[in-house]
């Protein structure tokens, strides 16, 4: 077991990778080659420009300014200083709300860090067990915890006494963050601009009617049955083959750019190119020549494709956007059942254009309920087999398999270095390569559930992910033994026995999870500020294919938060600090110094870096709130385990009232809250109807919702930022208090006049 | 364990008693005196007056017709000769669906009995495990069972595929049935008349508003948010105080009655009567004098009390009932949030004015989710602990406990005779009174919890009572010992184990499973034909209190069908057959009469006896699939331990899959058909809408609904049956094909012509 010497030079070397990240990224971000990297978002808002004044052509690459490295860690105090309102202007309500997640941590655990300093460290630590068994080889972070205490001690009225104090304030910040996101969630919608998909329901479904086209009898059904509110509808084509062709002549066009500058750069030989698979066999022809004749045949193609899509009646998918001449209208129609069948005609609130997910919207209902059921038992087997196939690659991954397969490679295997370097990697190497390809698979799997938009797709893949984590890092840590054997023997334990197990076992591992707290935690999230891959890629790119200024914010990769890997990560230190609060509180403060770092960094990175594909209005948050209950239920059973094998009796029923309040507090704030993240109150509809209609008389609604909910492949290839957002941003219902450029530029200065690279060209 | 030779005897027993219930009832059925308790729905409908022909007097008691005794079981086939769509015309949608779970148990039993006995029964009997076995005690019925199947035999291979074909029958059968009761549900729905539900929404948590009273805050509300829909609303008063009032005074004017007619009979000697409590002490006065001084005192109280609702602005609950000018408009408003705080302005579709639960219209929502948490609590202890307080009561009412109390009763108790019966009755006494008592005490539970319609109300009782059922009768006979230390010895076992400790002895309590179908099941339902507790309280009521025919009416007692123990019960049938199925298949056809002879009998009973208090369309359906499916999925996981403790490890792997399918099943179903059941579709609404606006287009609908939801105090003391109910039979929207009276006739002089009275005098 490690002492408090070994964490001290754990925290040492990962305080000190930490600060090795940190000071790379000082020096880089002040590179104006890197602007792009570091600043992606300035960009894109249009505030910030490529520096386009003449002067020496090294200081355009090169920041000569020594002043600006002194102050290095001058993006801290930068990064807070945006107050939260123009935070959530600046990057999205999803963002903003995002970063309360982190400070909601600060919040649980701060107290709580201070109370159980002064209270249960000093019980633990005078609790006088562990000195008094000699064989026992202990640490003095043993002698913290409540391992310290004696069976059938008193003391343990201190433990769960506490344990009530924890949840009360855990309650308590849980609620008062959940009324207030609700609060900024209504406020967003209420503030929010004109936009499609306010007026916009989607539906799904539409049964098939032998006389009529899907258009007509969406039409039908709604001038009937809505008949004071139906505007207009948009049906859905089934373009997916045509956004495949504009991807690949993208592609193509990628490739033709990187050869002209080839040759623009070597102006003496010709590039060439081969046809055949990427390039590598086939007949040698001038690479120009290639490319171009190849992207007209692909237009040609395209230009076929979209004739067929656009006329053919069979690419007409049964689903439509149909649009109402009121939010209210659109309001009800979207929480109306519409149909007798309830399969039929199948309506809900509309995604935002860029949110939805066009390759799910055409799923039957018995199709959708089979593969749903064919998903769970997926991810089951994901979850507790995982292993199972991974151990069959590392034992195929061997050296005598490889010899089998591939003979010649014999001699170079058989020398000493490659046998160690294959041994001691390739096992390790496929479980990594799994664990990478984890978040895509659980993606995969929810894209096969049929949900319609991004936002519910990475909420579902984060769902997928927390258990995973629950099962494999959290109980897999704790109780050696792969998932699976952990499932079998759970099984032929009796229930009351599980928590005791693992329970038992919790304070022993608290030095593991420190560890792991500051190697993933700390180190990593600085790591995450670094963004090594996006710097690479983007030089790459703007070396090779980067000829416009255009180009260059192509080239660009701002990233978003990646909330389906990310928020159960968050997830877990929650877990841990509630797991580990009351048994073995010297944990907390690694746990309170992840939250803290991660806060500041990720608002840095959401500020200047992050672009959100999409925002759903923080509709993730009662997600984020139950798995928060999740954790909070089973600290509370572990420790009812850990105590019940202390011998205090008279103490720990006490503790079996805990989960049930706790899961009655879920319930009670899901009642209370929860419909503010689903539906949209008809009173706040009414409101911005009345608001709008006194304000634009003579609003042209039609024209506005016309080309909103056409498939991205007809909108000229702007598949990442459809037009519809450019619109709302120019033409806001109620005036901004700020402008978008002058406001913005106040936060974007501090940050160029520290890069100081446009006061000095 | 009994053989086939007991399960013979109990059968003649039980098939004699039933034949002679059935035979009282045929007989007492045919007496004109009886006439109310046997067919007070005809009474109620007005279709059947009491004989007022003048002739002998006997024969307007007694039936002197011999002919008629004769074809004493003609009921049977005169109840199956209504067809079902006049029956759910005749009895209310409710009662026709709620026979249908008794058709719907033959329609799964029957076929799965006629595969059992082929296919099961000889594999059974050929398996020669048990004549083997030397010491062991076994019957025929175990020959016939899975236990004559020797452990690893490859047979249990039958046993998985049946279980397989029987799983799959029975979700073909309960498929079917969920969608033929939503079509008539449905179906129901849209061919009802005009009623005032249709128009009306239930709005509580109205917020309080310093300026406006509840009435105008309601208004301006809807006016706002609703402006082209909205027609009027109705405020609800607390009516409870005056509710009690009227009951008094009704009970006061009964034995003003009572003591009229005593001195109309004896005019010589005045009845008197003591002012004390019950009229049991005080000092003694004239009867008649004191009651309708009593009535007259009281009178003036209820006339106050009722001009003090009417006028104080605290006598207004912050709840009311807004009606719409159209269907459409009600629901839409049903069915969306109006306010963005979910807590307030909470709209639910009102339910038929006489299934409103008055008392329960005004909970905030903080005191709803305490008050359900609480019942929660209280249901668990209820279902698991129960046994505790009657074990303690059991404990002092033995002989030494009476003695110490009472010594005075001494003398008697200690004769032999009465000590006996003390011991031997007094503790099951305690068990009894507490199961008689149960439904009441599940109802109080579930009107603490808040819900505001009758029907919903019964619903949750149902789920209550179905839970005590499944713990305390089933698991309780199969398993010795109490709930609470079943509860406690589950809790220190594996979860896998549960299902094999239960399924092991399952087979062996197949014997008390068929004499407890017989003793509950079919004299149970025999007893029920007869309706001895109604016919005394009628014969009762008629002599000592009748004078008008209005009187006469008003001391029938229909009963109704009582949803909240009758459905558990039969959920209780389901769940044996299910599990008996495959084990024991000799248990089935027990299952199949009853069911046949509880439709018969029940059938009869909604044609000619009861009263529904309430038309909920069949809203149950859901609970009973539910409910079904829970009883499938026992049955499966009892049947796997049951499987795995025989060694059969090649065969009882499939059977992992059933419960998971079975369970997805549910989900589909539910996605399916459950929405019918909750929600009212607009493309209905609307049908009906136009159809309304086409036939009758100078309808005054504010005048309709004016009335149509005031407390029932206010509507003249008919508490049971609102004018309303008369009002939608008088001016049918569409004239259905058969006028009341006639087609009623049709099936009513099947039943009089057999009775005879109106003919002979």
């Amino acid at each position: 077991m490690a002492g408090l010497q070994d964490i001290g030079l754990s925290a040492t070397i990962n305080l000190l990778s930490a600060i090795a990240f940190l000071v790379a990224f000082a020096i880089l971000r002040l590179q104006p080659i890197n602007d792009r990297v570091y600043f992606p978002k300035w960009y894109l808002k249009g505030i910030r420009g490529s520096p386009t004044h003449s002067g020496a052509l090294v200081s355009k690459f090169v920041n000569l300014d020594a002043r600006t490295y002194i102050k290095f860690l001058n993006w801290m105090p930068a990064a807070l200083r945006m107050p939260e309102p123009e935070l959530s202007d600046h990057a999205g309500l999803d963002s903003a709300v995002y970063i309360r997640i982190y400070l909601l941590g600060l919040k649980i655990f701060v107290p709580i860090t201070l109370l159980a300093f002064s209270i249960l460290v000093p019980v633990n630590w005078t609790g006088d067990t562990l000195e008094h068994v000699k064989d026992l080889v202990f640490s003095d972070i043993d002698k913290l915890s409540i391992s310290n205490i004696p069976s059938g001690s008193k003391r343990f009225w201190a433990h769960v006494v506490m344990a009530y104090v924890f949840t009360g304030w855990t309650w308590y910040a849980l609620y008062k963050e959940y009324k207030t996101i609700a609060t900024m969630r209504l406020q967003f919608l209420a503030s929010a601009n004109r936009r499609p998909d306010q007026f916009t329901v989607l539906v799904r479904n539409v049964p098939p009617d032998p006389d009529e086209s899907v258009s007509e009898h969406v039409e039908h059904f709604f001038c009937v049955n809505h008949p004071d509110h139906y505007l207009m509808h948009q049906v859905v084509c089934n373009a997916n083959n045509l956004a495949k062709l504009v991807a690949k002549k993208k592609s193509l066009q990628n490739w033709l750019t990187y050869y002209h500058n080839k040759n623009e750069r070597n102006p003496s030989t010709k590039s060439t190119t081969k046809t055949g698979f990427c390039g590598l066999w086939g007949t040698r022809v001038d690479a120009v020549d290639y490319y171009t004749s190849e992207i007209e045949k692909l237009s040609k193609e395209e230009e076929a494709e979209r004739v067929r899509v656009l006329s053919d009646p069979k690419a007409i998918v049964p689903a439509a956007f149909v649009s109402f001449k009121s939010r209210w209208g659109a309001a009800l129609c979207a929480q109306t059942q519409q149909s007798s069948n309830p399969t039929i005609w199948l309506t809900e609130w509309a995604p935002e254009p860029r949110d939805i997910y066009w390759n799910n919207l055409s799923i039957p209902y018995v199709e959708l309920t089979i593969r749903r059921l064919l998903m769970a038992i997926g991810l089951f087997f994901l979850t507790f087999c995982f292993m199972i196939p991974i151990a069959f690659v590392q034992s195929l991954a061997n050296i005598e398999g490889i010899e089998k397969v591939l003979p010649f490679l014999k001699p170079i295997i058989e020398t000493k270095f490659m046998k160690s370097l294959i041994q001691g990697f390739l096992p390790g190497i496929a479980l990594k390569i799994f664990l990478i390809l984890l978040p895509t698979i659980l993606m995969t799997m929810s894209t096969v559930e049929g949900f319609t938009s991004l936002s519910s797709l990475e909420r579902r893949s984060a769902g997928k992910y927390h258990l995973f984590i629950l099962v494999n890092v959290f109980l897999g840590s704790i109780i050696t033994g792969t998932a699976l054997q952990q499932l079998k023997s759970f099984l032929n334990k009796p229930p009351t026995e599980i928590p005791r197990i693992v329970g038992e076992s919790i304070p022993m591992k608290a030095t593991f999870f420190i560890t792991y707290i500051m190697v993933d935690g700390w180190a990593g999230i600085a790591a995450e500020i670094l963004r090594l891959v996006p710097l690479v890629m983007f030089h790459l790119k703007n070396t090779f294919l980067v000829k416009t200024d255009q180009d260059r914010d192509d080239a660009m990769d701002p990233g978003s938060l990646g909330f389906a890997t990310s928020e159960p990560r968050i997830q877990f230190y929650f877990l841990l600090g509630f797991v580990y609060a009351v048994v073995t509180p010297i944990l907390l403060p690694f746990i309170i110094v992840f939250f803290a770092f991660a806060y500041l960094v990720f608002r840095h990175q959401i500020i200047n870096v992050y672009d959100q594909k999409y925002e759903s209005g923080a509709s993730f948050w009662p997600d984020v709130h139950r798995r928060l209950i999740i954790g909070l239920v089973i600290s509370q059973l572990l420790l009812l385990g850990l105590l019940s094998t202390k011998k205090a009796e008279d103490s720990t029923p006490f503790l079996v009232a805990l989960p049930i309040l706790t899961i009655w507090f879920h319930r009670f704030c899901k009642g209370r809250f929860e419909s503010a993240f689903v539906k949209f109150p008809l009173q706040d509809a009414m409101v911005k109807d009345t608001l709008e209609r006194a304000t634009e008389p003579n609003l042209n609604l039609r024209l506005y919702l016309q080309d909103a909910y056409i498939h991205p492949v007809f909108k000229g290839g702007e598949l990442d930022r459809p037009r519809v957002i450019d619109e709302e941003e120019n033409s806001p219902l109620v005036p901004t208090k700020r402008t978008s450029n002058k406001g913005s530029s106040r936060y974007g200065s501090d940050v160029s006049s520290e890069a100081g690279f446009q006061t000095n060209i």
